[in-house]
This record gives C-alpha cells, structure tokens and sequence, in this order.
C-alpha cells in the first residue's frame, strides 16, 4: 500500500517583500510529498527533471521515506524553471519566467513498484498527464485527490472535466471555483463541481481557511492568522500533500477524517510560508506539528450548551 | 440593568441584483436593537427620526420589547436616507444618496431611566457622538462595544482613535482594521489597534467570518456559506446587536462568552441577509435561532484526538 503524488519537481526563484532567492528547489510534488511524509511513510513521487537538479535534493526527498523511483532524471535537459514576484499584499503575484524544458513532453512512467497505489494524489500539473497517470494504475486506487488550478480552465477546459469527472477529491480555491462553476455562490458552485464526479470538494481560501463540501455537509476550517507571511510558494501543495498524507495514516475515508485532514493540511501550510521554499518542510518536528494543531483547535473551537 | 443602543433608525432604497426597495426602514441602531432583542429583553435606543417616520415602525421595536425612550422625533423634519445599489459579489455597493437630513445636528439625549446601562452598544456613527454618549452616562457601563467604518478614519482620524480609546470592544471590518493600524497582516493591525485602548477587536470579514483578538488569544469564527445572500444590508450591525445582546444575557464578560456571542451575532447576521432589509429579523423564532446556532457548531467543529 502507498501513496503516489504526481507533480512537479522544479526550481523556483521567488522575490517576496521580504527578499529575494535564487534558484532553489519547488514543485508541487516536492512541496506535496514532504508535507505526507510527516504522516505516512510510503509515499512515491512521480515527476520528471533534468540533470541540472541536483542529487542531494533528490537524497533529501529519500531522507523523508519519500521513494523516487518514478522520478525521472532527463540527460542533458533543464527542469522545469519557475520565476515569480509577489506583491505586498502576498495574495497575488507577478509570473517572470515559466520555462517548461522537461516538463513539454512529460511521459509520467508507474514503476511496477508503485502499482500498490492506494492513494494518488495528482498535483497541478496538465489534466491530460493527470488522467494519464489515473490510466497507467492497474487498480483504481482507493482515493484521488486531483489539484488544480485556472491555467487548465482557461486553455483545456474539455481535458480538465474528463478528469474532474475520474477523482473523489478536487482541491481548487474560491476564484478558481467561481471560474469552473459560472457561480459566485460557493454553495452553489459546490453543488455544480460535485454533480461533475467528486465526491467532495475543497474550496482553499488562503488566509480565510478551506471549506470542505460533500453531499449537504460543509465543514468550515479556519487559517492561523499569520504575523509574517515569509513566502506563500507551495502552500496549496504543502495543503494537499499534508491532507492526503493524514488520510492515508489513518486509512478511512469519511467526513470526519477529512475534516481533520484539512486542519492537518492547514497546520502544514501554515509552516511552509514561514520561510522560502521548502526551507521550513524540510525541518519539522513531530512536536512543531503537534503544537500547531493545538493552536487551530483553540483558534476554532467553542461551547454552546 | 438594560443595554443600551446608539445609532441611526432611518430610511433605505436598496438594489441588489435579486431586486430593488422603495424606502424601508434601516438604521444601525434598529439592526443592532431587533438582534438583540433575541436574548436580552432590556434594550433601550437612543436615536433620532423626522417625523416622516412611521409610528407603526416604533410600535414594532417596542413589540419587541425595545424601549424608544430615547428616540427623538423631531417635527418638521425628515429621517436619514440612504440609498444603495450592490454589485453582483454583494461585497461591493454605490452609494446612491446620502441625506443626512435629522442627522446633521443630533444631540442624543439619554433619558434618566436609561442610566441603569450596563452594556452600551455604540452604532456606527459620528465618533464625536459615540463619545457624548458616554460622557453623558453618569456611570461607565460594564461592557462598551463600538462599531465604525472607513468612512470617519477619512475625514475624523483624531475624534475616531479618541472614541476607540475609551471602548472595550471594537468592531471593524478586514479592510478597515488594515487601514486604521497602516498594517497588512491582521495579527500585527490587531496588536496595534489593542494598543489604541479596547481590550477586545473583532474583525469582520463577511462571507469569511470573523476574528477576535485579546490578548495574544485570537478566536476564528466561520461564517455560514449561503446560497443566496438577499440583501447585505445591516448584516454588520445585526451582528454587533446579536453580539452585545447574548453577552447582556450571559452577563459575564470573558473570552469565552465573547467567542459564543460571535457565533450568536453571525448566526443572526445570516439571517438579515435572507431577505430585504429587517423583514427576516423581525420574524424569527427562538427555534429558529437554535436551530441555525448548531447548524455552526456542525459547520466549524473536528475532533483531534
């Protein structure tokens, strides 16, 4: 039994008010895969770089039970790049350089070793690579969990739906819910993205929490409000890389479990915007991570008799 | 023992995209008095109307058990009118007209059997005349709880942080909290804004829920996700009312209590935005109310074990 997370394994160079980075390391299945290693140590990455990334990060990844056997390594290719500028309200930000390299022909590859895939998580990346991969698993696995983004919805909407329509869990935030529905309602746009074929959806709202929807059930969870957001790169990931991580560890999947799922998610993102990159992922105790669900249930629990 | 409500009873035009109004009636202190009213039978206004003011409409308060004592109807003048026209998001509106008309030179005067006041709730006003009403309550009242808006951070910074100075509790939304502290991150306007002198800040945040901070003790509370909001109008102060009126009721100010009273001022809130103006307001049950206050607590509660 594992779980798989498909991604992207890059560099980013990010400037953020609080200073600037050259080339380090990011990706979602970077930020994904080590935010689930806190929680479930089987799980396998399937990316693709070039030889330009180096091999102590990929050893790093190993340091974290993370298996990269279906990590491909592209001779004399560049991996994916990434360059980004925030804005002072780190909500939004600029894209300066987005060079595919690697990642214009991607051709994900399942390693035999992988086939015990019970848990897939499919991070943003091109729709029609994510139904790949969804193909290329012998068994459906148990639970997928299909991040996003507006990108598809604006040049592949018909590829995005086909594979909305094949997972159980979509990770989207608000605007993007908005866009995919036609709703400015998210109860209502929940109710159109889950008669597409998940079975429940996460709407992300960044410093406003998640809502979770499935059925009539919503559950709202708060954001730690932050002093110092330090750089907001890989929160999504780190978001749904912890969440299915935790889902995977406790190995059912209903409401409650997901509810506590996302306040896992939450806790970990709410660690990896405290430095650049993977800085904080990579350091965590299993004492910082018990502290900080602490704080989300004192930040969010009351008492009416 | 009573609490106390200062603000405007006036006339609203309201346009939303599911429809318009004549002129109805609005007011912060009518929002804030009929949610209170849910749990607190001892709620007095101060405020002043022309007397275009239908009679039948104070009859209404004071079938709620709203003591208009302190309402001044002043002859041969009009009522102040506002008139607004909201966006598709409801989180943005026009201001169509503004007739201050009554309200250019109110004197609130505080009737002698309103001197037993123990819990003020200072609707959105002038500053300089939330200051007067407690300059002119012999006693300081146990609790004083004061909302304001952008609009006198504008034009009346000096009388604004002079009013704040002398409240416990202060009620604003994201984007004022960032204006009146000069701070983006809401820890940091909310360390700032305690400083000015309340012990307690709320921070509004609509379809988002809200803050509190005291201290370094910050509750999160959600807000319920709607299908339809009607008409936004008034959602602030009923909050505030339904706020300030569960805490007259439990009668212990505290942390705790205040957490509870959020969720009871937003349960209220959600109801106003149900229909027109106080339409949905001035009929709910106490059934009602239950019913909607553990439709919160299933919204926002987990279990970590």
């Amino acid at each position: 039994m594992s779980l798989v997370v498909i991604g992207t394994v890059a560099f980013d160079a990010i400037e953020t008010p609080f200073g600037k980075t050259d080339k380090i390391v990011g990706g979602a299945a970077t930020y994904a895969s080590l935010a689930a290693s806190y929680f479930y140590d089987k799980v396998k990455i399937v990316a693709v770089v070039g030889d330009d990334f180096p091999a102590f990060e990929i050893e790093e990844l190993n340091n974290h039970y993370i298996n990269t056997e279906g990590l491909q390594v592209k001779a004399g290719q560049k991996s994916f790049f990434w360059a980004g500028r925030y804005h002072n309200d780190m909500n939004s930000r600029d894209t300066l350089v987005t060079e595919l390299n690697v990642l214009a022909d991607f051709d994900p590859i399942i390693p035999e070793s992988y086939q015990d895939c019970e848990y897939l998580m499919l991070g943003n990346l091109t729709p029609q690579i994510q139904q790949t991969v969804i193909e290329r698993l012998h068994k459906r696995p148990k639970l997928i969990v299909m991040d996003t983004m507006n990108f598809w919805m604006d040049i592949a909407m018909d590829d995005l739906l086909k594979t909305i329509s094949m997972v159980d869990v979509l990770t989207i935030n608000d605007a993007e819910a908005r866009q995919l529905s036609g709703e400015y309602s998210l109860v209502k746009a929940a109710k159109k993205i889950l008669a597409m074929g998940p079975k429940y959806l996460i709407i992300k709202k960044g410093e406003h929490g998640a809502l979770l929807f499935s059925d009539d059930l919503i559950f709202s969870a708060p954001a730690l409000p932050l002093a110092d957001v330090f750089d907001p790169t890989g929160a999504g990931d780190t978001f749904a890389g912890g969440f299915i991580g935790y889902l995977a560890k406790v190995g059912t999947v209903n409401f409650n479990n997901m509810k506590n799922a996302i306040i896992y998610g939450s806790a970990l993102a709410s660690f990896c915007v405290e430095k650049f990159g993977t800085e904080r992922l990579k350091s965590l105790t299993e004492d910082d991570v018990k502290a900080r669900i602490q704080q989300f249930v004192r930040l969010s629990s009351f008492v009416i008799e």
